[in-house]
């Protein structure tokens, strides 16, 4: 009758099942410096799902995204869903949907950004961000050296591959000291569908420096060769044309003035061609925010965004406070 | 990898969490006495989410609707996702996405109507019944004074809002005895996408009296102004066309015969029109009805619906029933 | 403020609701041997729901189907979802939406499937598969007999009837010996949108047999008269279109090495014209496979899919791979 069995369902099912029912909202407001003033309340992420560990080493992970401004058409859709073998920390692979590992910007979780978006570069360039594929993964985060490699379609959520050529995208991070780690990230792959041809190939680079209570990031990514514009890129974030060649980068300082608060500053880059001067798709941000921690489920964040467009001025700053709350 | 990061997933992580799965589903059955007879099984409403309680007077509320047939696609999406903090009775904030605070209808829990609908008056004024933006309240079950004001968007869920305006919606109710409650409500907003000038303007005035086992109630709401017919009303009803100056009203008694057995009666107008006489769109609908509680978490419900059409009189009365099952 | 009452969550709400939060993910990788070895990650199934028993003989069953290459949308939408009443064993009955009570391989779980494909035949004509209506069923694993029979829409999932006619299909097994069960199917409907006249009658017969750890079943199934295209078949799977007469049949055996270690051998014919001789629509297929079972939750699958055209040969075979993971 059902998609599954008819089996009597157990009164202590769910503690012996062991699964975690887990997500977060994150309502939003947005005040646009655009002629108008544009402003409005809108969810950023509002995800639910659920994950568990099954025995003999392995575990499960299934997320819906439910913000009507995330995907294609509002609607509740499967965003991360796989299965991960877990049994050697230095070959642990998963199959199923997930992030591509490529850049500390992409791999840090979309509910502990120190900014409310990520770097214009990571969502424009790592695109699409979530893919269907198998991934091996090793480290932790005790360990001086982590890597992530994966083969992945290429196409992004929603969609079967429709070329016969995989992508491969790989990441690995070293702990240099105890507060300064550096990586680097590598995708080569055919973006567009029905193409066996056209290659892109990308890098990036990274640092992370932790001082005490202060944290400086940086990342730098360059991005070659063909693209398809219809991969989702970050989220919610609608693509922009790219030429042959692009790059950008971003550097975050925050520092924790107490438990509870946190201000942060993030200069940015985006150069969607990178053989063109004086182009207009050029785009320079700087982000100046403050994070409060009201307790380890509830956080604010408010965030300027000053856009600085170096050929013609066009008025599109932004200030944006966000409400999360975990579960 | 995923949305969330990599924590290992505690044994007691649920109750840990204090998170409480909860929804309903309405399969229902229509007879339509229409030339033809149309007759189809269907859902209501198909609904399942997440609520909870976090440290320090937080909530959260996290809600998906599934039926097909409520939304514009007939997959799932999110309907109520809101942050509650409750530390003050008298000064509640949400933020997220819920119903205007306006009318008794629509303020009533979606799974406690007395009949099948909502008055048509409330699904096509009240419109959109949902919103992003934010509340206060103040008030509870047990206090004489009840209020809510919200600050929202104007433009109902899955979109942002593309005006610099925003709607003030607001509903205050008061018990006068033991057995008597009356209340107003009001809206003042800028219905029209990409408009900041054109407004609407709306009151409604309600009264609830319950003595002993017998409940009357009724309302009355005026609504003049712009009007988009793109934002949704209620739960999957068709917006009809509206002219400069509409209202409408309902009556409705019930009497609880035993805890379990509850005959209902509504009568109910609504004027797309109050300034044309003879109008066709003008319509009155009697429904009779009566509620079985099988307990507290299963109901049936069956309702006839006369509708009564003054100027040309159509075939249209229904007959339906539905089972509604909590959990 | 949102579609539920505002009451307090209690801390054990989750064990006292006795609600179970369950599902599966079946990610796959499919290697299609066409002119140019076309391959994908993707999946086939992403389910996730609850279901629980409400006090006097009352259970619930709500399940989202989240993988985006089923249903027509690439979101999650409403699967199956129904109340059942259970005091009666012989006359249970249910309302929702489930699938239709015909033929073993249909009514088998998406997830205990012997096979990755269900056959052809019971994919393209018991279409649709799941739809809306009402059922009464008799019997369980441990009698001999078991019977089933729904009043539905016969239109599918996501659409309201639109004629009034309702469709009739039944199922009855009968357990001849302790090895040996037989049973049939019959549906007879109007399949066609707004169409009262134009009906549509199918048969269906089957056998299984278990001895010791060897698994024998077969069926045969036929259909004639008026079908609808529209109505989403099998799990994903595209409808073909169909002459006034069709047919098909699978005979699949298997056998238990051990308890992790299954070989499958299945093989299957569909007929879409049974008139017509050489119809290019015509095929048969031969799979291969084994099934690991790691342990209950976790379940790896291998087929191999010969497809054989006997008019004019397609390049058309398949390899393809599937893990599920159930919770």
């Amino acid at each position: 009758q059902g998609c599954d069995g008819d089996d009597p369902v157990a009164n202590d099912s769910l503690s012996a099942n062991n699964i975690k029912v887990f997500g977060y909202i994150q309502p939003q407001y947005d005040y646009n410096f655009t002629d108008g003033n544009e402003n409005t309340f809108r969810f950023k992420r509002a995800r639910i799902g659920v994950r568990g560990n099954i025995k003999d080493d392995f575990s499960y992970y299934f997320m819906l995204e439910a913000s009507p401004f995330i995907g294609s058409s509002g609607d509740a859709y499967l965003m991360d869903a796989f299965i991960t073998y877990s049994k050697y920390n230095w070959a642990r692979a998963s199959v199923g949907s997930f992030k591509q590992p490529f850049s500390l910007d992409v791999s840090t979780p979309c509910n502990a950004l120190t900014t409310i978006d990520r770097s214009i570069v990571a969502d424009q360039l790592v695109a699409p961000q979530r893919d269907f594929g198998i991934m091996l993964l090793g480290g932790n985060k005790y360990t001086k050296f982590n890597y992530a490699i994966a083969l992945m379609n290429g196409r992004g959520l929603r969609v079967k591959d429709d070329n016969t050529k995989k992508d491969i995208i790989g990441r690995l991070t070293y702990k240099i000291t105890n507060f300064l780690t550096v990586g680097g990230s590598f995708r080569y792959g055919y973006p567009i569908p029905n193409n066996d041809d056209d290659s892109r190939t990308s890098y990036g680079g990274e640092f992370l420096l932790k001082w005490d209570e202060f944290k400086l990031q940086g990342e730098y990514i360059y991005d070659e060769g063909a693209y398809f514009s219809g991969a989702a890129g970050g989220c919610g974030v609608t693509p922009v044309a790219l030429a042959e060649k692009r790059d950008g980068a971003y550097i975050m300082a925050s520092y924790n003035i107490n438990e509870k608060f946190q201000p942060v500053f993030k200069y940015e880059y985006f150069d969607p061609d990178i053989d063109l001067k004086d182009n207009i798709g050029y785009i320079e941000r700087m982000t100046v925010g403050a994070n409060y921690f009201h307790n380890e489920k509830i956080r604010f964040q408010l965030n300027y965004q000053a856009n600085i467009q170096t050929v013609v001025n066009v008025d599109d700053d932004a200030l944006i406070g966000q409400l999360q709350i975990k579960f």
